[in-house]
């Protein structure tokens, strides 16, 4: 594996790996390997992959979408998605969002890093920032939505009465929740499920977690 | 109620409120209250309480026992645990917990902090550092301790089995998990279950979100 800049600096300056050492790598499809260091220069350098340590792991079909709010907790939200298993994670934009645009680089490498740090194999895809309505419109045939609305109660009861489905996602409003003309919308649509995350208001990041939690201990891979 | 001086510049300063400004108070036991400033200075100031807008809403029973990381990653765990309701927050020394002491009053601000921003009227104490064997050692009679085991499956099982407690807390690890000294002395503990947070390893905030989910979504007032 040839390194790009950031990588050899990062592997050579930072981390001060010379040619010999043993690093641990992996791509999102092929698992962990165990790698050696072949040419480590200032600007480039050689892996040679030796071994396969742990097999690929790929999460459930699970994605997480997720209305971009202040800059530094939608980066929480990336992370935390990575963190517990989403396969795909798509910001929305909705009739409470906040933000206009997002930097998908910049929030693709903190799904990256998640994954180094939780010692995952898999990376997930975040997607390019869409309305939501736009979202809804193509949504994929069997998909199951389950929408975390703050007016609800009975989580459980939902998804353990939970359709079959090829394919879950989960949706995480903005601060200030859901407008009432989407929650109408969402509501009338075939594959939506609502549940409550109980009585506290929770920042975003939190319901993240939370109901994904929910959703992996009774549908996923827990 | 008297302002002190932080309070004041706070209230007056940087949110430039006058005499006969409306705003919410919560004290942690009297549920919320419309209140109306009736002085304001620069280093103190008067509200007067007037109306209650909601009843107090005390969480259910569940400590929550994390072992202390890096400083950041504590704030996070403090605050999420407000933001899940935590009745109670115990930072506890294990094995590999890398810290020698906290900064119990910040910790606290940030309880605070949180359960201002989520529009709680509760705020859990943040308890004094003490080491997880002492915690142990006087354990209170009665209350359910869940251990969240990184090495375990079968999650779901063992909550939903769940003996009859007078009060449960919930444990979670420090990075670097428990030694095996301190996983072999929970076990033998008759008031100990465990459960488990799925195959992913979860950061030390990410992993007291899912563990008080779990909890809370079987046990608690989801």
């Amino acid at each position: 594996m040839l390194l790009s800049r950031d990588q050899a600096h990062y592997l050579f300056g930072v981390m001060r790996l010379g040619v010999g050492d043993s690093l641990a790598l992996f791509n999102g499809s092929d698992g962990e390997w165990r790698a050696q260091v072949a040419a480590a220069g200032r600007r480039d350098g050689l892996l040679k992959a030796q071994e396969r340590t742990r097999p690929q792991q790929d999460p459930p079909d699970l994605w997480l979408l997720f209305a971009p709010i202040k800059k530094a907790r939608t980066d929480f939200v990336v992370e935390k998605a990575a963190e517990m298993g989403a396969a795909r994670i798509l910001p929305v934009q909705t009739a409470f969002t906040n933000s206009e645009r997002i930097r998908r680089d910049r929030l693709q490498a903190h799904a990256i890093e998640a994954a180094e740090q939780c010692g995952g194999t898999f990376v997930p895809e975040v997607a390019e920032l869409r309305k939501l309505d736009a979202v809804l419109a193509d949504w994929p045939a069997g998909r199951q939505l389950i929408f975390c609305d703050e007016t609800t109660v009975g989580a459980r009861q939902t998804l353990r009465d939970a359709p079959s489905a090829q394919g879950w996602a989960i949706l995480i409003g903005p601060e200030g929740g859901f407008s009432a003309t989407e929650r109408d919308r969402l509501l009338a649509l075939p594959f939506v499920s609502r549940i409550s995350l109980g009585p506290r208001i929770l920042r975003a990041d939190t319901a993240a977690v939370a109901a994904m939690t929910l959703w992996q201990s009774l549908l996923g891979d827990w």
